[in-house]
């Protein structure tokens, strides 16, 4: 079909292109900085992962269900396992959630969260953007740590 | 057509949104800090809009053109005017050159600037993510510098 620039199934494998490479932001980290460190008084990386994760799976559940509870960014997670435990268990459901949103339904509005009113693959996208946003931060923390982060066009 | 997710034009509109964005944080920095702060032995701001600006347009010629050259990050952008005036007139341009493209082309695998050999649509999302990234992390330069970036979702 000529007019489909991007598939679906395309979609979903260049967001887990993106999920897998913040995983390996995540590792990067050693364990007191990703809890404690941060510059110029922002979130430090595991507050910002926790964001992305009770987004990710969340607002997908939201759209699939057509449910608009509000997010909860305060996961209490505490340590690097625990993160990397929740990241790798939120992807197959992430998958599975996606592929539960027929290709009719991307271009319908649906007020994400109960306050994200917007077309479904403008909320995905959004979804996809902030990972990418915060994990560019995610680099400047470990670069500010002497640390090297993962190559950016390795997914 | 019920199997198109995003059409062409809404992914034009969708960068087009995170130009805007970019634009306003480099607006945000004061002039000295855009060329001369960075954190952790990383580039300066102005160095990242540079490389943003040197596969931008650039890279869309090449696939307009099926030309392959290589880009050239060292624009030698010397103010935030400079800075700023550049990224006004390759706005139109871009426009004009993604139009170009027709939608069965997005498939074809071409190797922008002779080193990346993927399909159109991956090379076309790779620019907006390495404008995401980079302006991600011109967010910390600014939080560092004490100085409130723009809100990430007002495009």
């Amino acid at each position: 079909m000529s007019n489909v620039i991007i598939s679906k199934q395309e979609l979903l494998e260049h967001r887990l292109g993106h999920r897998n490479l913040t995983r390996r932001v995540v590792e990067a980290f050693p364990e007191k900085e990703l809890f404690e460190f941060s510059i110029g008084g922002m979130r430090t990386f595991a507050e910002l992962v926790q964001e992305l994760l009770s987004i990710a799976e969340p607002g997908l559940k939201g759209i699939v269900n057509q449910a608009t509870e509000p997010y909860n960014h305060e996961l209490k997670l505490n340590s690097k396992t625990e993160l990397l435990e929740k990241w790798d268990n939120d992807t197959p459901l992430i998958i599975d959630l996606y592929n539960q949103i027929p290709e009719e339904r991307f271009s319908e509005t649906f007020n994400l969260f109960g306050i994200y009113n917007f077309p479904i693959i403008d909320n995905i996208l959004y979804c996809i953007d902030n990972e990418i946003h915060h994990r560019g931060q995610g680099y400047v923390y470990l670069r500010a740590l002497g640390i090297e982060p993962p190559f950016f066009w390795e997914r």
